[in-house]
C-alpha cells in the first residue's frame, strides 16, 4: 500500500509533463491502469465479494460502473436509491479497486419515456424509438436534459468527493440523433444564429439550384438521405454542437459538486463519424475510446492510427475505456483473438499513448442483449480461459508502470484529420471505393514505419512542433484551416496535400478556384481535372514506377519553381504524360500536392522522400515488417515497446544494450515469438 | 367400386396401428391418396365436368377446395352462398373424388376489412396491411375470430356430415403476426399470467441490464428487431399460443357440427419457424405440410428430414398437402424438376410416412399472383407435359396401396428438434454461418444413411422407444426437457449432445452453470469456452482426423470415467490439444458431448460409433450413396422403397428375394435408372 | 449570318421529309445543333457575358434554361419576376445562341409546398416527400396542375413569340408517382371509366383468386409491391395517362400563347419504364432523351438501340436533350470517358437520328447535389479539358450540317417494343436473369450489324414499310396488336416472335390458348410448356449448334407446313429432341416462333436467316466488328457515319469513292484510330 502511494505521488507530479491536463489518479493507481466493466446492479450483493476478490487477484485497478443503472438509481421519478451504489464503491475500495462512475443517461428508465414521450428520439423514417434497447433518448430534448442533469447532480452530490471515485464517464457511445419537429426548430434557430439572414444562407448554399431557395426559416428540413451539400454539412455541425451541449449539461451538473481530482471523459468510438469529435472532446478532461476488433484479428497499424486519432482529440494521453476479452458479439463472425493476442493488443494501446485499458465486461448478465460478448468470468462465476492472460497484463502494467510513468508519444510528423472532409467525401464519393479513412491510413502506415510516432490532429491544430504535415483527402478546407496551413509552410514547415484536397469551403460549396483552392497560389499549381478510375493508370517518377487505382488528378503548374515529382503513363488519353505529383519550396518549407493514388511500393518511396525533405531520419529502419515498434518518452525517459505480429519468432538486435523492463535484465537483443512483447528502456 | 370399399374397410381398422389417431378415409380412398388443389370458384360451372373428368383419368382421389373462397361464400356480410360449393362437392363425388374443405380465413373479403379495419394486421414497421394479397388479417383480433368462427360454422353445418367430405384444412400456411396496440395488450396480459409479478419477470429477464426494468406491465413492448432475449422468446411463445387459439376457435366451430370421421389439419411449411409447431399441432387430427423445391432439385435428405419433422409433430403419419407439379413461381430461378423427378419426389414423401400427396395446383387462375406456378392443366384447359407423370403416380399409389396399408416409419434413432433453441441461436448466431437446421441435418444425414429411419421429435417427447437420441444445437433446454433427457440416460438410453447445447434456460437466460447446464453433472464435463472460428481447426481421435469449421467448444472434465473421444489440433492457442468430444457411461446408457463441428468424413465415423454404442446395426450398409432407401413397416409388413438419385443406373442386390410391388414379380436384384423407384416387400 | 439563314430555310422545308412534324429551328441553327444546359439564375448577371462568349467560341448553338428556376421566377405566390430570364435570352441572342425554355415544374418552390402540402407526393411507404430535392410534387394533384399551368402560361405569354426561343421542354425527367388517397380516388374513377362495372373488372382480373373480389370501387387499392397482375397493369396505365394529362396541362397553357414555330418536347430517359412512353409522347412535337453512361464506357449497340427506341416514340428524328461532358455523378464509379469518346458518342447520337446534342451541364453550381457532375467549365469559370473536344464537335456539326440536312434513318427492319410486356415480365420474371430489354437488345445487335438501320416501334405501329418485324418477348399482346401483326403477315410481312410472347391479354390475364395466344392458329404451332433453366440446354438445327440459357420453350405444331428450324438436345428430359424454333409461310409472308434463347453465334446465324427470308441484303457485311456504321438518308442523300470502337486503328475500304464530309476530299478508303469518326457521302 505504501509503495502504491509513493507511485501515485510520483504520478501526480510527473504524468504528462509535456501536456497541460492530467489523468485521474487514486491512492491505488499505478501509472498504467487495468480496469473492468462491472455491473453490480445485475447481481445479488452477496456475489460482489467473490467478484471483487477475483478482480483484485487479476491486478484490476479500477472498475467502471453505473452507466446503465438508471432504473436502479431512480426506480420511480424523484425516488433516488444510491445506497447500493455506495455499498458497491465501498466494496471495491476494500479490494483496492478504484471506481469510474458512468452517468446512466444512455438508457432512460421505462417510467421516464412513458411519462415524457417527447424524450424519445424520432428516427430518420419518422418513427419513434422505444424502450427495450438503448440510446432511445432525444439528445436535443429540454425535458430529457433536465432529467439527465438531475440524476447526474445527485450522483455527484453523493460521490463527488469520494476518495475511491477517480472519474466520470458521461453517457455512453454517443450516436443517435433525432428527427422530430422540436429538433428541426432548434436546427432552424441554430442556422439563423449562424447565417443571420436567409439571403446569406441561400447564397452560400446556392439554393437557386433545383429551386431549393428558402423563403422562411421554418421551411428548412432536417436532411435525410441526399440533400444540398450545405444543408447536409450544417446539419452535422448542428448535431455535433448539440452533442456538445448535451454533454456540457451533465458536466456542469457534476462539476458543481465534484472534486477537481475527479476527471471527466466519455467513451468515443474510433473513426465513427456521426459528429465532429473535436467539437465534443473540448469539454472533457481526457479522451477515451472503445477499442474492439470484430471479425478477424488486430491490425496494429489501423488500430494504432485510431489510438493516435483519439490521442489527437485533446493532444494528450487517453484511455481505452472498453476493449474485448478476446471476442465481441456484434460481428458476422465473432471469432476469438488468438492466445497472446489480447496481451499484444493491450500493449499496442499503451504504446500509442493509452494510460488505462479496461476490459468489457467482467461477467455477462444472465439475460440481456449481450450474452455472447467476451467476459473474464463465465456464467457460472468462475474464470474463463482468457482471465489468466488479462491477469498477466495487470501484473505487467504494474511492473512497467514506473518506466512508463510520465511518458507520452512524441511525434514530429502529423497527419491531418477532418470530419467535415470525411463527411463531404462520403456524401459524394464519386468512386465508391474511395474511402477517406483508407486514404489516411495508407499515408499513416508508411510514415509510421519510418517515424515510429505519428500524431493525427485537426487541420486547425497548432502545427509548429511538426517537421512534416500530411493532409490526406482534406476535401473541405475552411479559410481558418487554410491560413493555418499556409502559415505552417511559410514558417518552414513541409506540407503534403493529397487527392481531393481543398475542393470545398466551409459551406461544402465548391471553391471558385481549382484545387487546392486557397492554397493553389502557394503551390503554384492546380488540379486541371480529377478522374475516377475504372482501370489502373501507370505512374512514374522520383518515387519509382507504380500503379494508380481509384482516383487520379491531372495537375498543371504555373510557378516556374514548382517541380514535377511523378507523371501519369498511358491511360485514358486525358492523363497521359501529365503531372501526378508536384512540389514547391517556400522559403525553408515546402508544399507538395500528390494527385495520384500510390500503391504500396511508391507510397513507401514517397514516405521516405517526405521524411528526407523534412529533415527527418527513420528510426530503426531495419526492423522486420512483422515487428511493431512504439516509443513513449518524457520525464527524461525513452521506452521502446516491440511486438511481433508475425507468425514466426523474430530476433531484434538493439543499437545499444537496454533494460528489459518486464524481465529486469539488460539485453542487447530480444527474440519475440508470435504476439511476443518486449518493453525496453 | 366394391374393391375400393374393401380397401377402405381394411384401412379403417388397420391404418397406423402403432399410433392412436387415424387419417381421414372415404369410400373412394385407397391407402395412398393422390390429390389436387382445385378452385371451382375461379371458373364457370360449365367447365367443372371437364376438369373432374381429367382428374379422374389421372387417378386423383381427392381435391382440396375453398381455402380462398370467402368472397364467393359470403359476398356481403351475413349473406352466405354455399350452394355452389355443394354443387362442386357433388360434381367431384360423381367422379369418385373426395373433398377436403379449407376454411377461407387466410383471405378475408374486401367488405370485411373495409368495415372492420381492426381486423387488418399491423406490420412490424407500424403500417397496416391491406386488401389485395393474403394473410392480411390480425390473428389475435376478437372481431376477426368472431367472423372466422361464423363462416367455419356455416361450412360445418352444411358439410359436417357430407360423406364425400373427408376432412378440413384450417386457414392456410399460418405466418403473419400483428404489431398493433390491442395485440400488445394481449401480450402483456399473457405475460402477467405467466410471470405473475413484474419483479419476477424483471428478475428472470435480468432487466437491470441496460435499465430495461419494467415498472408497469403496460410498458412492455412487442419486440421488433433486437431486444432482450427473454422478451424475444416470450413474444414467440405468445405468437405460438395465439396461433393455437386462433386455430382452436375454428376447430371448435367445425367440431360442433362435423362427423368425427372428418379429420382436421392445417398445412404447415417445413422448417418455417414463425411459431412453435408443437404448440399448434397438438389440436390437429393429423399434420400436413407444403413440400416445395424452389431453385434447383430435390434434396432427398433435407426434404426427408422435413418429412420426419412433420411426422414428429404428432408422431404419426402425415399428408403432403401441397407439392409442385414440377415448378413453383416464387424463387429467383423457378426451374422445372427433371422428367421423372416429380414421381421420385412423391415416393420420397410416401417413404417418409406421407399417406397423401396433393399437387398444387390443378390449373392456374387466368389472372392472379400465381400465374406462373406449376399446374397439371394449361391455361387452355388441356394437360401440360407433367400431367402424365402425375397420372403415373396415381396409378402406382393404387397399385402399392395394399402393400403400404397400415404401415408407418419405425425408428430406433431420434433427433431432437426445438423451436426455442433455433430462435435463440438465430437471434444470436455469433457466427452467421451457424445454421441450427444445417447442424441438425448434418447429423440426420449420416444417421439416416445407417439406420434408414430416423424420428425428429421435440425434446419433451417420450424417448423410451429409442436406442439413440441426438440433440443437435439444443441451445435452450427447459428444466422439463433436462429431466426428460436425464431420465432417458439413466434408464439406459444413449444421448448425444452437440455444439451450443444447454446454454440457456426457459427464459432464454444463461444457465448459471457452464454447458451443458443442468446436464453438466451427468456428463461429468463442461464447456470451458466456445469459439466462433475464422479458420478451420484440425481434430483427431476415435473418429479419425478431420477438420472443424464455424464453431468449436473447448471441453474439460472432472469425472474420472468421462472419456475423451476427439481432440483439437494446433489452432488459436486456446483449443490446441483440448478435448473436442467426450463421453461417459451412465449405467447401461451413456451421455456424449460433441463440441466440435464434424466434417463429412468424421461425421460418418461418429454416426457409426453412435450406432455401435447404442447397439444398433446399420441396414443395407453397402448400398451406393446415390440410392435412397426408405422403409415402412407395420401390420406385419416391411416395405422397402429404393430410389436412384444419381445420374447413372444402379443395380441393387437384395439380401433375399422380394416382391416387386409395382411390377408384380419376385426379384433378387433391381436396376434403377436416374429417378427410378422400386417398391419391394 | 446570311448563309445560316439559307441553311435554316432549307431545313424548314426539307427536314424529315419522310415524316410529318419538324424540329424547331432558329436563324442561328445549322441542321445539327450543339447545346448546353445553362443556369443563369445560379450566377450573378455580370458573369453571363463570359459564359456566353465561351459558349459561342465552342460553337454552341443553343442553351436549355429555366427548368429548375421556379423560385427565381415566382419567389412569392403570384409575384412573377421574368425580367432576368428575358435578359438572359437577350444575352444569349447577342452570342447567336438560341434558347429552349424548360417549364420549372419539376422543382416547386418551398413556399408552394408549404402553403399547399397536398401538392407534395406521397411515397409508396406512405410518407410525404419533402422540399430539398426534386420531383417531390404530386403529378395528379389539381392544385399543383393549376399552379403549374399558371407559371407555364406566364412564361409563354412572355416568350411565346420570342424569335430567339426555339422550343420548350415540359418539366424534367418524369418519374415519381404518388400514393395518396386523392390519387387513389382518381385511379378508382379511371377504372370505373374503363371497366364500367365491378362485375366486369372482377371477371377480367379473376378476383375470385385469393378472395380479391371488390364489392365497391372504393376498395381498390393502389398496388405497392406484389398484387393482382391486372391491378398492377392498370395502375401503370393510369400512371401513364396521368403523366400525359399532367403534360397536356402545360402544353395547353403554352400553346395558347406560343408561335407554332416553337416546338415542345420533354426529356425522356431511355429504357426507363415508370410509364408508357408511347402514351406520353403522342402530345409532343418531337421526342428527346437524356443520354448518359454511368460506370464504364459507351456501348454503341445498346445506346444505339436506345436512340432507336426514342426515335420510335414519334417515328421521326429526335434530340439528345442531355448528355455528359465525359462523366456523371450518380454511378458507383463515375469514371471519365476516354479522350475522343465524347466526340464518338455525339456522332453515335447523330447516326441514329438525333438532330441536336446538348451537354449537361455548362458549369456546376457552386453548391447543390450535383457538384461532381461533368461540366465544360470548372468552378473557376475556365474550360476543363473536355471543353476542346466539345468545341470540335460543334465545329464538325457545322461542317456536316449541309450533308445531313433533311436526312433521317431509313429502316426496313423493325423491332417491336412494348411497355406492357416489359412490366408483365418484370413483375413475374420467373427467372431473375430474364431481362426483357436484354432480350430485345440481343436481337437488335445481330440485326443491326447486318441491316445497319433498325427501327424500334410499338406493336401497334404501322408496319407496312418493313420487310422484317421481330417481336422479342412480346409477353402481353392486346387484341389490337394481334390484329396488327396478323395483318402484317397476311400482307406479306415476315414476323418473328420469340420467348414468352403472347402469353397475356390486355388485362395481364393469361390467354385461354397456349402461346402465342391469338397468333397460335396463324403459326400452326404452340408452346407446350416454358422452362426456366438452371443449366444450359444444347440446341441444334438450321442455325448451327449452340447453347440455350435462362429460358426454353417446348414447341409443338399441328399445321403440316409448319417447319422446325431448331431442336433441343439432351436436357431435363422434357425438352430432349423437341422443337425449339418453328416457322410457317403465310402467302408471301411468314411467321416464326423462336422458343429458345440464342447464344451469340446462333443469334448471328438466325439474324442472317431472317434477313434472307425477308429478302434483305446485309450492308457492308465485311466491316470489322469494331466498326460501327450508321446511315442517314433523305433528300436524295445517303450519308455513312463510320466509328471505330476498337482499340486498334482500322482501315475501311469503300465500295466506291465517297466524299469525306469533315475533311472535304474524295476517298476510297479511310483509316480510323480508336474513337475515330468518318462522315462520308
Amino acid at each position: 500500500m505504501l509503495k502504491k502511494v509513493a507511485i501515485c505521488f510520483a504520478l501526480l507530479i510527473s504524468l504528462f509533463v509535456p501536456v497541460a491536463a492530467q489523468l485521474p489518479s487514486t491512492p491505488y493507481s499505478p501509472s498504467l491502469l487495468l480496469g473492468a466493466a462491472w455491473y453490480p446492479e445485475q447481481w445479488p450483493e452477496s456475489r460482489w465479494e467473490a467478484d471483487l476478490s477475483l478482480m483484485e487477484a487479476a491486478h484490476i485497478h479500477f472498475v467502471r460502473i453505473n452507466e446503465f443503472a438508471w432504473s436502479s438509481l431512480e426506480p420511480r421519478e424523484g425516488d433516488y436509491e444510491l445506497d447500493w451504489l455506495d455499498r458497491a464503491v465501498r466494496a471495491a475500495e476494500r479490494h483496492h479497486i478504484a471506481v469510474v462512475i458512468g452517468t446512466p443517461t444512455a438508457a432512460p428508465p421505462a417510467w421516464l419515456t412513458s411519462k415524457y414521450p417527447e424524450t424519445l428520439r424520432t428516427m430518420a423514417d419518422g418513427r419513434k424509438d422505444g424502450h427495450g434497447n438503448r440510446a432511445q433518448f432525444n439528445w436535443s430534448n429540454p425535458k430529457y436534459r433536465e432529467l439527465a442533469a438531475k440524476i447526474a447532480a445527485r450522483l455527484a452530490e453523493r460521490f463527488g468527493n469520494d476518495a475511491n471515485v477517480i472519474g466520470w464517464q458521461i453517457d455512453n457511445e454517443y450516436g443517435n440523433e433525432s428527427y422530430d419537429a422540436q429538433t428541426q426548430a432548434q436546427f432552424q434557430q441554430w442556422l439563423r444564429g449562424k447565417y443571420k439572414t436567409l439571403e446569406n444562407l441561400n447564397a452560400r448554399w446556392t439554393t437557386a439550384y433545383w429551386s431549393e431557395t428558402y423563403q422562411d426559416w421554418a421551411q428548412i428540413p432536417i436532411p435525410v438521405g441526399s440533400g444540398n451539400p450545405g444543408l447536409l454539412l450544417q446539419w452535422k455541425e448542428f448535431v455535433s454542437d448539440t452533442w456538445r451541449s448535451y454533454q456540457r449539461n451533465q458536466i456542469d451538473a457534476i462539476r458543481a459538486h465534484a472534486d477537481p481530482r475527479q476527471k471527466i471523459t466519455t467513451n468515443m468510438m474510433g473513426w465513427f463519424d456521426a459528429f465532429d469529435h473535436y467539437t465534443v472532446a473540448q469539454d472533457l478532461d481526457f479522451a477515451s475510446w472503445d477499442n474492439y476488433v470484430g471479425t478477424g484479428h488486430l491490425d496494429p497499424v489501423r488500430t494504432g492510427a485510431t489510438h493516435d486519432l483519439t490521442r489527437g482529440f485533446l493532444r494528450r494521453n487517453f484511455w481505452v475505456m472498453e476493449t474485448q476479452p478476446g471476442v465481441v458479439n456484434w460481428s458476422p463472425n465473432n471469432n476469438m483473438l488468438d492466445k497472446g493476442e489480447v496481451r499484444a493488443m493491450a500493449w499496442n494501446d499503451i504504446g500509442h499513448g493509452a494510460d488505462a485499458v479496461e476490459f468489457w465486461q467482467w461477467r455477462s448478465a444472465l439475460n440481456g442483449q449481450e450474452q455472447y460478448h467476451g467476459v473474464l468470468l463465465g456464467a457460472d462465476g468462475t474464470p474463463v480461459p482468457v482471465y489468466d492472460e488479462v491477469k498477466q497484463i495487470g501484473a505487467e502494467f504494474e511492473k512497467a508502470g514506473p518506466a512508463l510513468d510520465g511518458t507520452s508519444v512524441d511525434s514530429q510528423v502529423a497527419i491531418l484529420q477532418d470530419y467535415e472532409s470525411r463527411w463531404a467525401i462520403n456524401w459524394q464519393r464519386h468512386n465508391s471505393a474511395f474511402d477517406p479513412v483508407d486514404a489516411l491510413v495508407s499515408y499513416y502506415a508508411s510514415l509510421r514505419a519510418l517515424a515510429r510516432s505519428v500524431d493525427i490532429v485537426a487541420d486547425t491544430a497548432p502545427l509548429g512542433r511538426y517537421k512534416l504535415v500530411v493532409a490526406p483527402a482534406l476535401n473541405l478546407l475552411t479559410p481558418e484551416a487554410a491560413k493555418n496551413l499556409e502559415a505552417y509552410v511559410r514558417s518552414g514547415g513541409h506540407l503534403v496535400l493529397t487527392q481531393r484536397s481543398a475542393l470545398k469551403d466551409e459551406d461544402n460549396s465548391l471553391y471558385p478556384q481549382r484545387q487546392p483552392g486557397p492554397l493553389a497560389e502557394l503551390l503554384g499549381a492546380r488540379v486541371e481535372q480529377w478522374y475516377s478510375l475504372d482501370k489502373p493508370v501507370p505512374i512514374d517518377g522520383e518515387w519509382g514506377a507504380g500503379e494508380n487505382r481509384i482516383w487520379a488528378e491531372q495537375l498543371s503548374f504555373s510557378a516556374p519553381e514548382t517541380r514535377t515529382l511523378m507523371r501519369y503513363g498511358k491511360s485514358n488519353g486525358w492523363l497521359d504524360g501529365q503531372p501526378a505529383a508536384v512540389t514547391r519550396s517556400v522559403g525553408q518549407g515546402s508544399i507538395t500536392y500528390i494527385g495520384a493514388g500510390l500503391d504500396g511500393k511508391t507510397m513507401k518511396a514517397a514516405a521516405k522522400w517526405m521524411m528526407r525533405e523534412a529533415g527527418l531520419n527513420p528510426i530503426m529502419s531495419d526492423l522486420p515488417d512483422d515487428i511493431d515498434l512504439a516509443i513513449r518518452s518524457g520525464n527524461g525517459k525513452r521506452v521502446f515497446i516491440f511486438t511481433n505480429y508475425g507468425v514466426s519468432p523474430r530476433t531484434i538486435t538493439l543499437p545499444s544494450p537496454m533494460e528489459d523492463v518486464l524481465t529486469g535484465g539488460t539485453v542487447s537483443s530480444v527474440t519475440l515469438p508470435q504476439y511476443g512483447v518486449a518493453i525496453l528502456r
